[in-house]
């Protein structure tokens, strides 16, 4: 059993981890920190959790951390940093599902996050936690930075066009039309996400600049080898978990003759958490609810220069909780699926 | 023209007053204050309002309420009763949304609000704002303690059965199962009003006790001049506006032979803003969304001795920011409905 | 392995009783019919199965129900009447989420259901699948009609109180006040459940008289003995999933002493699906979304002698397929749990 | 007074028609024709009305059209084609909710819609219902055809781009991503838009082709007087009202100096319902919610050669009803604003 310690469990991504991680087979929950909370059952706070958890909250000091096999950060940023040498020191792998580990260069990091990288050596072995383009490196990892959810949806929706050894589409003029769930502003008390604000409503935001923007076009990067421009465009939907993708690229006369869809399902065919529907498909939010599970549509309108790729997943899961759980699977050698089987909840 | 101050005009009921009060033909908007937001335009905060209304906000103490005619209080609880003498003394009337001008004894409302009454004197000349039921006594009002959101459906459903010279229903043992949007819970910053808390959920909450039990039993009994008992449970609902009250009602055996639905219809015969409803109907929330209208039907199920009273309102209308435009005009001898002809917005 | 049948396999129970037999480790399924869409894979009509399930549905002729060892019947009412015989002939037990085996009465089956009972003498023998009050029975049973959503919630909530050897609230006078989201309606065209006509609102229904009273009046008489008056008010609200019964009791002189949140708690102290919440607390539906676990909370303000027991269920897994695998389960000597222990699905 | 009739009323667009309708100072509602509920006071099937519309529906036999000054069809495509040769010949004036006259190429309308047209006369002398874009054309027209809600937003969202004697973005390549409430699809019994199916999910659909795509393509042409080329996303948001276009321009390397801000102020300054919000704004449909308005953002992230261009409207209203009411005042030369001054419903 692979003893699991969370540091900051009150939020969404620390909830459904320990959804997950409560009926992961390999899995032993040993530690779940939160300072405000210390000494509250889990399951006080998180009724859905009764019979299923029954730890406690632990201040941070208590929480014997050095004890797990690996520590999962569902924290603000800059709390995994913080704690993960103490963590390496001890043996202890780290899984960041927030942004201390994403961005490689410390620069980027600070103009983004505000705030300067404490570990940066750290960083550098730190493995991109995106299972599908970095797994043989998540394999060896000691410290992984899970990629966002909006990230995770663009990176694996423009991967098999990127991925080849020429450009097909016009690089650097990528569009992302993205839309997300509330839950992807967390369990933060604010008044944006009010029912009362955030329903029967749809507004973009952030459209000036979003720290999902630096993120992605890294990771594209990375896939393709080659430099890309991305416009990033994210919109709130009135509704608690999905993220939906639309996203837009221009075909090069020389790859007007791709087969788009054949491209798809063969960079594909081994995932297990990737889908790729049949031709002509609009995949819902709702049919990858709950689930690790992310759908994937390819179209091009009328047989023209532009391609629309369609992609959902479900931010707290493949987005979140779901890719950390993955990742650590990969990391323990575990088969990838352990514990991820959960069919999606539709209706 | 009526000079109108708002005093907290940042929150649901006090954008809602902007809404009405911005189109209302006897009305100029003189001042709206917010110490938070002092120089901001009023439609920044609220785009909605773009064009209606160009007032900013502006600091208490720059405001000069004692020009206005009346003034709303649009606050938490507390800060009504702290101003209104001063304004009182400027000759300038008082229309309060919160509860400082509620509740008859001085005790009740300490233990229920948690502090002291600070003006009991004006509290005792104040008039409980609930126009069907206390109509005359608005008119000649200075200070106006407008009736609660669940209140005044409880009390305007119960109210024909309880205004009869003897009991018809048995009295001691009322129920009120009672189903608000949250709008009710106003535009502040919590978790439990999240979208991602709230939506696709439903709960009771405050079953223990509620400020609006003291608050409508005192109603209640000041409508049959006899004591009155009643359980009241309000659950929260998925959606922005509306309140629903389901009110149960023992008929006495010697009220077996009274026509309901003709008591009903008889008692609220003249009220422009309560709809008694055809025999058989169920009332819909969105019904009366944006409007000033209650609707009310009036079910007695296989004629048994178990009335079932449902009542539809709009919580941010005739639940407070409507109700007060209503006694407004009543105050100021206006036609009741001026300003208030809006018609239902549905879907 | 057991092999499984569904007839019926378009509506919300139906996909709900795949999701749960899906990755029920003692299931096979065998067949799924629709008439309509004969030939069409499951998981093209519901992409959340894909990869889970690989049958398609068939038409019922060629479904070879009789090799099954058992079938569920997620169909209108009166299908699984008309098939029952042929089924039992073949030695296939059944058990019908719809209403042909619930009432005992046939008189009362025909007034409710507008349509004479086919087949009394199998409905004689037929248990109802309520497990927590008809364990025994279900456990020898070849024919179960399952509890339907709304009375499980109002059988359970009302069981501990009934079941005492005398009365110890006022059954003549029991109320329940019950909310259901618009997955209970069924996946039916109809216009009354359309997102633009039930979001953002909030409606009573069947005042007059709801199919559901004569069962759970049934039901509650058959658990205590006693005769039972019941008003029944069910409510629509904005959201998928989930059932909140708010019940109303009122308790006798002579059983004004009980410790009624003993009472429930020793009541349910063993079942695995019912969860007496500590005193004081206020359930919400989404802390048992998607699970079949059913939560209940007992109050009784002020102490006086109003009981107010609120009761929360997902109505398609607890309320209909989880109670089916439930019944199954306890039908094929399997424990009762096997493949119902998913985590409830929260935020 | 204008007598009005309406076709067609027990859709979204026709009830919304009456509630704009209801309080036109200068409309008297004559007849409102529906053959299937001929009989049934309007007020019965949306009590949202009762008290503002006292008219039954009549079937359109017994209606005297003809005796109206204007009549909406607020039908099914086909409709309106079929009946106004006789309602011209009269001397009444028609303004079509659907897309009878919107597209002047009858090929294109027999492809897209699947019917031949039959009044292609008619068609030729019928005007574009966008007054922004066609005013002096309305004010002359016996018969407009309503700018559908999609190309509302399109066309009024790229129209200061378009507009000008040469190109400033690539007009081959624009993109239009939107996104619309469930009303948008109508009060049709249809699965898809249940709110079991719509809710807490988000979806593409129509990416093969849109009836709006070639409607708006043409409007644009009309507008730049050159080719355009669109791609045309459209999404499903789950809430009732509104509609959320993103839309996307590569700016030219000959206009990057272009001050599009300014660009699109001075293009608007004199339109009532135009409001260009201060640049970096998010405009939310909230924001217009059961008004006329409609409200632009223009963005150009980190100042590249990628214009957003945030575009806001109500489907229901600026989309088919308000236009409709706003093309209606202009055709018997009132203001223009005559009865559309509501104030958008916040929250």
């Amino acid at each position: 059993m692979i003893k699991v310690g969370i540091v900051g469990g009150t939020g969404y991504t620390g909830v459904e981890l320990l959804r997950l991680l409560a009926t992961h087979p390999q899995v032993e929950l040993t530690a779940i920190t939160s300072r405000k909370e210390d000494g509250m059952p889990v399951a006080d706070m998180f009724p859905s959790l009764r019979g299923f958890v029954s730890l406690a909250f632990s201040a941070p000091e208590k929480a014997r951390l050095t004890d797990c096999d690996v520590v999962f950060f569902a924290t603000p940023h800059g709390v995994a940093m913080a704690q993960t040498p103490e963590l390496l020191a001890a043996g202890v792998k780290v899984i960041d599902l927030a942004a201390d580990f994403r961005l490689k260069d410390t620069a980027v990091f600070e103009k983004w996050y505000g705030m300067p990288h404490s570990c940066p050596e750290i960083l550098e072995e730190a493995v991109y936690g995106l299972a599908e383009v970095n797994r043989e490196a998540i394999r060896k990892a000691r410290v992984v930075g899970l990629a966002g959810c909006y990230p995770t949806s663009m990176q694996l929706g423009f991967a098999p066009l990127l991925s080849q050894g020429k450009p097909l589409v016009n690089e650097a003029a990528l569009i992302a039309d993205c839309k997300s769930g509330v839950s992807g502003a967390g369990r933060k008390a604010e008044v944006g996400t009010l029912l009362a604000e955030a329903s029967d409503n749809f507004k973009a935001y952030g459209v000036k600049g979003h720290r999902h923007l630096p993120e992605t076009r890294q990771g594209l990067e990375a896939i393709s080898g080659r430099p890309a421009g991305l416009t990033f465009v994210p919109h709130l939907v009135p509704m608690i978990r999905g993220i939906h993708s639309t996203l837009y690229a221009t075909i090069l006369p020389e790859a007007r003759d791709v087969d788009f869809q054949a491209l798809y399902e063969d960079h594909y065919r081994n995932e297990p958490f990737i889908d790729v529907m049949p031709a002509g498909s609009h995949p819902e939010t709702r049919s990858v609810r709950a689930s690790n599970m992310l759908r994937i549509a390819v179209h091009r309108p009328d047989n023209g220069d532009q391609l629309v790729i369609l992609v959902v997943e479900d931010n707290l899961v493949k987005g979140a909780a779901g890719q950390g759980v993955q990742c650590m699977n990969i990391m323990f050698g575990l088969d990838e699926t352990t514990g991820l089987k959960q069919v999606p909840v539709l209706p």
